[in-house]
């Protein structure tokens, strides 16, 4: 199994578009409004078809080559859109993805849902 | 951010071996029965402190380059050793690591905490 990875951003949010709630389209609904947020280089913005998270709308991840992968359950479009754009940038400049536990916005401490290593740490530039 | 991955196994066994439960250190006497079981060329097995997971102990990740991650918990070395050995020759064999759901051992359908996507796809041979 072979990849080759050229330059990809320093942080990608992958956000649930199927996930649902009784509020209907939730997901969806949260990555458009991200849309709005997020138009910088350092971070790209990408829907996913299920995140397998569906107990805990809205799902999205923080993934990078070379990075840790994070999963973060519990989100809304009405409350954590800015602290979904401070976690996203506070990731890109993470070398390795670990973020501080004190610079993680309360979302992204209470709502993880799982994480995992890169399988090639990220080189240094 | 750019990352050169050179050739790595079809599948990594990711193991928490920092998972534990009321019988004790449960994550490192899986990692030490899967590593009894896996000898393979295409399957490589890893320790990792922590997936975040701690209240589905115990918790593995497939991973591949090109892949899609899962993470998945409620695992025991009593019960499930045959399982893993199981889902990781199938993820190994499937290009995109999706497994067909009815070729997936039960604890591989029960059992996901999440999945996400590969950032950049495999490329074919």
């Amino acid at each position: 199994m072979s990849v080759e990875i050229g330059r990809l951003p320093a942080a990608t949010v992958l956000v649930c578009v199927t996930c649902k709630s009784a509020e209907g389209q939730v997901g969806a609904a949260l990555y458009e409004a991200l849309g709005a947020r997020l138009a910088d280089k350092a971070v790209a913005l990408r829907p996913v078809e299920c995140l397998s998270v569906c107990k805990r709308p809205c799902t999205v991840a923080l993934a990078a080559p070379g990075k840790w992968t994070y999963v973060v359950g519990d989100l809304s479009r009405e409350a954590h859109v800015e602290d979904i754009v401070t976690a996203a940038r506070r990731y890109a400049a993470a070398p390795d993805g670990l973020v501080p536990w004190r610079e993680r916005p309360l979302p992204f401490r209470r709502g993880v849902v799982s994480r995992t290593p890169p399988l090639v740490p990220a080189l240094s530039e």
